[in-house]
């Protein structure tokens, strides 16, 4: 069911089995799994996240190329709705384990400031990454791009800039390791650090040694037009060409509300079993939070995993269901 | 491009980097994600795998419920054909490790007795399972309802079991303990062997601890009509009431190709890595014939890591891409 402020206190009194914390790739097909196991969950989806941006999805079978991610969260909303499970557009502020279940805080709009407690069994943090963008005066002119011909995503999108004139955007020197990535797919790689940097002598030589300039004034401005980008403006004036670019500025992951609880990292990635489980039993996390590819197909394997555990769990901690004691409740 | 014995020959001097030995979810999947990496590969499908009998697809984020498998396959098999894979309708007869290469002997149609040798440099084996159906004198009589109302996946299509009387049908005693799990969607379990083993009194103790019945006649005949099953008919003119039933009798995996190589089983299932590599460094396997769930999700999400991994070892072996050496090949 959908929910909302108008109707959030029917569900004040419910202890959901997983409580989803995210409602895009990995989380919607963790809903899917759990309503389909017959278990009570609830999805909290904030809006706006990285799926929501991509303006295509190329690699994810049965999709076509120019499927954008926001369509198929929409499908996938509808379908979870479909098989049982609860949707909420809101924001989870906070977890916190209290033993045998979770308080999850959740605010429902922004004037929402007391917000509304939920509790779960379960929580599958699904919430992903925010790209970091380059911050320009005109932000429009950044999203005119990023998506079309300006991509975050590498494994994603290298395919479409193959052999072309490319613009590698980053904000420290890791990150301008990237080029000798990229490079499989274009050796026609500029570099650009938007002046957030100094760049190491030893990468310098490196960047000239492949033949990729390196620019290291602030970025000005994106030139193109029917978001096909034809060059970069640098603050100077210069003018690079480029039709294509690769933000590689790493990403933010929207985790905050599991702070009040101690789990493993991997510098900021969640340490998860094979089957998605944290190093705390009753908390699960997919896809973009934890380690692996940034990928809609393993986000998606994800929750059918996460779900999938939850349920085998919680049916091996259930009395097993005998024919006599469930007559009456037999399906038409 | 699409292969057949008319055009084969102009791949006869061809390396591939990856032959793809099935062209159901995880095989597409790896070929999408292959081509897009800009690597040559083939699939190679024999047809009529696992997921062309499938008549819905459930779970899958992004599909309809009632999308056929068949069609899925379709779409993918477009997909991976337009980011420049070759598919070819075929049966992979035997791999053998040449060292650098494999050596893949392939025969296309029935009549054709030698065979055509392919050559590449990694294999992914994708070549999944087919499960074991009760056999009737009519077979027919399955197939009306196999893949609607008479499942194969537990995990599936068990919420489609909800609570009705449910045929489980099993080969062996290791087998009928799925009804111990089953009854986490339906308590009204009956239980057939179709005549083929023995049940152990500890078994049937278990069995009528429960209240499921067990019938050890052969299965003479499903009923109903228009694919919705209403009861079973045993060879001794028995009629028991089920209106969905679970075939339960294991499945057999598409591996003989494989069969000259060492390579690391756990049972029937082959051994891999968290990128799908076996114990061969040359060999990756997906889906249904590795260990994990045997899920659509998980074999398209096996296909993206076995070709990034493959995509990997590619890349880092390879010269990297200076902008000067390059000139001339830049795109429009």
């Amino acid at each position: 069911m959908k929910l909302s402020s108008k109707n959030i206190e029917t569900r004040l009194d419910t202890v959901y089995d997983a409580i989803v914390v995210g409602g895009g790739m990995g989380g919607l097909s963790a809903a899917i799994y759990l309503a389909r196991y017959g278990l009570k969950c609830l999805v909290v989806e904030k809006g706006r996240g990285r799926s929501f941006w991509m303006q295509d999805t190329r690699n994810f079978l049965g999709q076509d190329p120019t499927a954008p991610g926001r369509d198929i969260i929409k499908h996938g909303t509808e379908q979870a709705l479909g098989w049982g499970a609860d949707f909420l557009r809101g924001f989870v502020e906070e977890v916190t384990d209290e033993g045998e279940t979770f308080a999850v805080k959740v605010k429902i709009g922004k004037k929402d400031e007391v917000g509304h407690t939920l509790r779960t069994k379960y929580v599958v943090a699904a919430s992903g990454v925010m790209d970091n963008l380059p911050k320009l005066d005109d932000m429009q002119n950044v999203y005119d791009y990023a998506g079309y011909t300006l991509h975050v995503c590498m494994i994603c999108d290298g395919f479409d800039m193959w052999n072309q004139k490319a613009a590698l955007i980053v904000n420290t020197e890791g990150q301008a390791n990237a080029a000798f990535v990229l490079n499989w797919f274009t050796p026609y790689i500029s570099v650009f650090t938007h002046g957030l940097f100094e760049v190491s002598a030893e990468m310098k030589q490196k960047l000239a040694d492949h033949g990729y300039p390196l620019y290291e004034q602030p970025i000005a401005k994106f030139h193109g037009e029917d978001h096909r980008m034809s060059g970069i403006e640098l603050a100077d004036g210069t003018m690079v060409d480029a039709t294509t670019g690769l933000v590689g500025m790493g990403s933010q992951r929207h985790n905050a509300y599991l702070k009040g609880i101690d789990l493993e990292y991997n510098g900021q990635d969640l340490v998860t079993d094979n089957m998605c489980k944290t190093s705390h039993d009753r908390i699960f996390a997919l896809g973009d939070l934890k380690q692996g590819l940034n990928q809609v197909s393993i986000a998606v394997a994800d929750g059918t995993l996460a779900a999938t555990q939850i349920w085998r769990t919680t049916r091996r901690a259930a009395e097993p269901r005998k024919w006599e004691e469930n007559i009456g409740k037999l399906s038409a």
